[in-house]
């Protein structure tokens, strides 16, 4: 019989007692923040429960401070085994034939806060934030874009998980808004550059890695092991300013493009929750090289997609329907590249995967591709768009299907308002 | 009459009371880290200033607890007129004429450590390490070896601070070894990538600010005011395999060819000591955009020197000798280009220059532009050099040369030890 909870959780909720996600959250303006689970409607005080002391596993009878901390870090470094028991501690306290919980009134009150009464807050500290550059569909477009019809794809892709370092301090939490980027565009090889508001802001759809224990300095990560490294996923939308990117990236890659804002998705979704939605990768072509060829290498099939809604209008038209099974890059490779030169990773160091593009031309994930650079503009409800304008909201959802329940993210999303004077 | 300290200071020293750097130390192996400056062969210990009540300025009488923090992040994040105020105070507790520290002798004895008996440490907790491209000479040389002699330095470069964000986790405080990353070359377009310990590992002359106070998202920070956002420079080594750079970085940038490792030297020297040495920067042309285009555009007059010491070597040989002065993007048009399209910075931040090359020969600032990218064998004692080899120790030093005195940074070096097996 299927896992049942004694909260009531409607059959399309993202967060059924199958999920669990993770995050952080403010019960009223004036509170600390704690870490949390996603039941429902509501939001599972983790805090609460170590203090009612109910995290008696082995592992976590002696570290359930971590859930008295402003952020999942310390939850992160303690490693899957932790993961597992928290998990199957809630899992228990939380289903309908168990009374811990269900019938403790006063506890019950203390630790379900209704989610529509919390503010959401970044979940993790992030030392350092790479991005990557996993879709084959994407790379080939925006080789073909800039480059192209002829060798689109650079020769080293097919080779290694090409990536870049991104910006930590400018990650922020699904529902901030975007503010338009001001900065240098260079329209032709005979103009002068000018300086203005970004004129091509676009969206970016991606998902990332939350990784848990790190590495040393010096000592890579197995791929066969890579994936005790990484905690969870989260919904990404990398924002990007074309103009501003295309002037600015040869020969050190993007930067102020980049760095004016990226938007996650508040819960992280635990890779134990994603495990039945597992899937295999696409075959690789050339066989990477031995330090990235892995016993199994999977995937997830997480359906993904991206809505924009004007200013004033009522509703949203989705715009890319996508999927993270697409991906030609696993996780785990990503993971045991970035360490491989002894490269050290951090628990709470966030890892996107690169926009996730598929072969349908519905499932491009940024508008430079389903508007082929501005060249074939979108059509919402009427309203044409080349690039994003002010105004819009961009909300990136993602799930995956279950027998009868979903195990989904929620929403990511984000509002473009206008730029500086 | 020259200020001067009641500690003897010798005449070469690097840290004479003009100078007066701010660093993090560990008085014994089993004490908590703690800010200090150092004076001579000596570092102040600020906690027991602070303790002792000798911070009694408007602003630091409140806020000296900065100072009995594990890194300097609070006391940078308090801006110019704190650090202005905590100068002031020392020099003055440190001069010949005063004798609240000087004829206090448990007081001395607590707070003046010797600098021979200390573990010094990373001085600061970088949130985000961006690496800009400041020098006109090395841009050139760096496209005249990889694009050929025909416009080397791109288009861009000439209109905007070029930079990528780079890793932060992997940078290392003076005297780490580094192991030789392991990674993906590629030696011609005919040929498989193969896989190992790298063949071109490389220093890089670099020097880095310390971001002080930062920038609220979506708030750029006007040229003209960005210095008072800048606590001071190190100076940094930028290890680089050029093999595993040259293979990854199109399209998006150096990754892992960097990512290994990044060593900074521990003392902070304050934009106040150095501002007796500070000169006009190269005149810009053509004339930078608007937001780019300084009231007063200053370098500082820096000397700069890298020497190698070979394995089981005697002697060290001196390999570059350059100047900070040489950069073309001053340290105020980094830094608000960097924020120009709302990106935020922390206090904390590192901000690297890029190598600092300049126009003679002795003074290009790494082995890739020394030797023609391996072409022209450096000799070092007789030993010929065309990259880096294992136990090689590598040292950059830098000093300001006053009237009768130096302001230095001490030295910047690591060892390059084997790859793993």
């Amino acid at each position: 019989m299927a896992l049942k909870s004694f909260v009531e959780v409607h059959p399309d909720s993202h967060f059924p007692i199958q999920n669990l996600p993770y995050g952080v959250f403010k019960p009223g303006p004036g509170s600390p923040p704690r870490p949390g689970v996603a039941i429902g409607d509501y939001v599972v005080d983790l805090s609460e429960i170590a203090s009612a002391g109910l995290f008696d596993g082995p592992i976590l009878k002696n570290s359930s401070d971590c859930f008295h901390e402003p952020n999942l870090n310390k939850f992160l470094a303690l490693g899957r085994p932790a993961w597992k028991e928290a998990r199957s501690t809630l899992q228990k306290l939380l289903s309908s034939a168990e009374p811990a919980l269900r019938d403790n009134a006063n506890l019950r009150e203390k630790s379900l806060v209704p989610l529509n009464k919390v503010e959401l807050l970044l979940p993790i500290a992030i030392g350092d934030y790479t991005d990557f550059f996993s879709s084959m569909y994407h790379a080939k477009n925006c080789g073909t874009i800039f480059r192209g019809p002829e060798n689109p794809i650079p020769p080293n892709w097919f080779h290694l998980p090409i990536a870049y370092h991104g910006r930590a301090s400018s990650i922020v939490i699904s529902g901030t808004d975007i503010i338009r980027p001001r900065g240098q565009g260079h329209p032709s090889s005979n103009s002068l550059p000018y300086f203005g508001p970004s004129l091509k802001l676009d969206y970016e759809l991606e998902m990332a890695a939350i990784v848990g224990p790190g590495n040393e300095l010096g000592r890579p990560v197995d791929v066969n092991e890579a994936a005790d490294h990484i905690f969870g996923l989260v919904l990404m939308n990398d924002w990007s300013a074309r103009d501003i990117q295309a002037w600015e990236y040869v020969p050190l890659g993007p930067f102020l493009g980049k760095s004016f804002g990226t938007t996650i998705s508040p819960w992280i979704v635990t890779l134990e929750a994603l495990e039945p939605f597992s899937c295999d990768a696409p075959v690789q072509d050339p066989r990477p090289l031995l330090y990235l060829a892995e016993k199994k290498s999977q995937n997830y099939d997480i359906s993904l997609e991206v809505q924009i809604k004007p200013a004033g209008a009522k509703d949203s038209s989705v715009v890319t329907r996508s999927n993270f099974k697409h991906l030609y890059w696993t996780l785990t490779q990503q993971l045991a590249h970035h360490t491989i030169n002894g490269c050290n990773l951090r628990p709470g160091d966030l890892l996107g995967t690169g926009t996730i593009s598929g072969p349908e031309p519905e499932s491009y994930g940024c508008l430079l591709e389903l508007t082929w650079n501005g060249q074939k503009p979108l059509s919402l409800n009427g309203t044409g768009r080349k690039f994003l304008e002010d105004g819009d909201e961009v909300t990136i959802t993602g799930y995956c299907k279950g027998n009868g329940y979903n195990v989904g993210f929620g929403a990511c999303s984000g509002k473009i308002v206008p730029s500086l004077p």
